[in-house]
């Protein structure tokens, strides 16, 4: 279940590497290297190559030629605009970037999604409840009784009949997450937030009730050594991550989202 | 308070420049030249670049420099995520691309827009009732006796002390626009929709009661004309707009959004 964010910052590459955009190709080239047969999937957070203008880009597009066929790769962009834009979006991500999942902002309504969603073979994951703590501003207040996330979840899966849409659920967020699992059991969820950002691992495996999820760490894996052997030290910390999900996860019936 | 959209698609640029990204900055180009001095404002839709890779973003990077420093730009970007990674976003805007403004979605709450905030020199247009049919959906959802929308905006006016804070009100919803304004007499709103998207310059202008717009038009303008003299009825376009902008606006004390 273990997704690798690489969430990929300049100024925290090794020194090895140099504090450059083909530092952080090369960075990036090594951690895939280090982990692809460890993982499920990369997520890759737009903001940290579009700092850097159309050359940050390009570090994408090179980035992704490193990544195996058979891992999913996540455009974590979080877009969404009136339909003619969405659908210029999807196409920046599922045909120019072919990457095989994007995480989308449910806000504009159903015009900004389903231009994603048009492509079947693909996964669209829309915010739910975010793991940060700006989740309580708007993500919780009551709305009919319930709060505003599990009302776009319940929304959300009225969009399509095909089975690409999935969610972003915080990792911080347990007992949500199992209250959420009620609504949308069978629904790919996208959990970031363990590691740096403190999720713990046993009460959302535990609430994930053994249903196809991608659980994502970024930084307590690519920044999990500044020396030398960074490459090495990311592989121990996914591969201790991946202990601990496959432990918790041993008495679930595991359905581990496949790649499409 | 004419803003001008450069929503730009290879697809659809007269045969005389060409369907190239090449072309589509010439493009650009011509309808800057032949519109800075009648409107305030380009409005630059990341979407229709970001779809052709890091030779799109480059496209941008070209287009920004024809337009002159005393017009606003704006990149209509509609980001917003967790607090290191929105960051990284206002960096990307105010500083890598120099804009003067970036539209933001507010549905991850303050730790999301925070970090665009802190730029006190550049505006901040956090996505309030959109102008699109999805609008619906989610936005004028009733929290507490008033819709969604209302109650973003009421929060997000508390996030700042500065006046870097402004609004998405699309122009498709005028008895709405009054009602917030009443809510944020003097914030700026970018009030994009009229045009294409059906919006009534009339009504919008009468429900903005005279506050700092940006009111913008873009396949309305750009597209004016499919032949080699786009750019001339593009600013006949502009023109026009402007015409039925200051019309109606010419009994209001108009305060038009200035560049910082």
């Amino acid at each position: 279940m273990l997704c690798i964010g690489l969430d990929t910052d300049v100024e925290r590459l090794p020194s090895s590497v140099g504090g450059s955009l083909s530092g952080l190709v090369e960075f990036n080239r090594r951690i895939v290297e280090a982990t692809s047969d460890i993982c499920c999937g990369y997520k890759l957070n737009w903001a940290f190559y579009e700092q850097y203008g159309s050359a940050g880009i390009a570090a994408i597009e090179q980035t992704l030629t490193f990544i195996p066929d058979s891992i999913i790769t996540i455009a974590d962009a979080k877009r969404g605009d009136i339909g003619n834009t969405s659908a210029a979006y999807a196409k920046t991500f599922f045909q120019e970037f072919r990457c095989d999942a994007v995480t989308v902002a449910p806000y504009m309504g159903y015009d900004s999604v389903q231009p994603f969603l048009e492509y079947a073979d693909a996964m669209t994951f829309v915010l739910a409840l975010t793991s940060n703590k700006g989740s309580e501003d708007f993500q919780r207040l009551p709305v009919g009784g319930k709060p505003l996330y599990q009302h776009v979840m319940e929304t959300a899966l009225g969009w399509t009949r095909d089975s690409n849409i999935g969610f972003v659920v915080g990792a911080t967020h347990p007992q949500e997450l199992a209250a959420l699992r009620t609504i949308a059991p069978t629904s790919p969820f996208l959990i970031p937030g363990i590691g740096a950002q403190g999720g713990d691992i046993e009460a959302i495996v535990h609430a994930n009730n053994g249903a196809p999820a991608l659980i994502n760490a970024s930084r307590a894996v690519i920044y999990a050594s500044q020396d030398n052997n960074f490459a090495e030290k990311a592989r121990e910390a996914a591969s201790e991550l991946n202990r601990e999900l496959n432990s918790n996860n041993a008495h679930k019936h595991a359905h581990i989202l496949t790649h499409t």
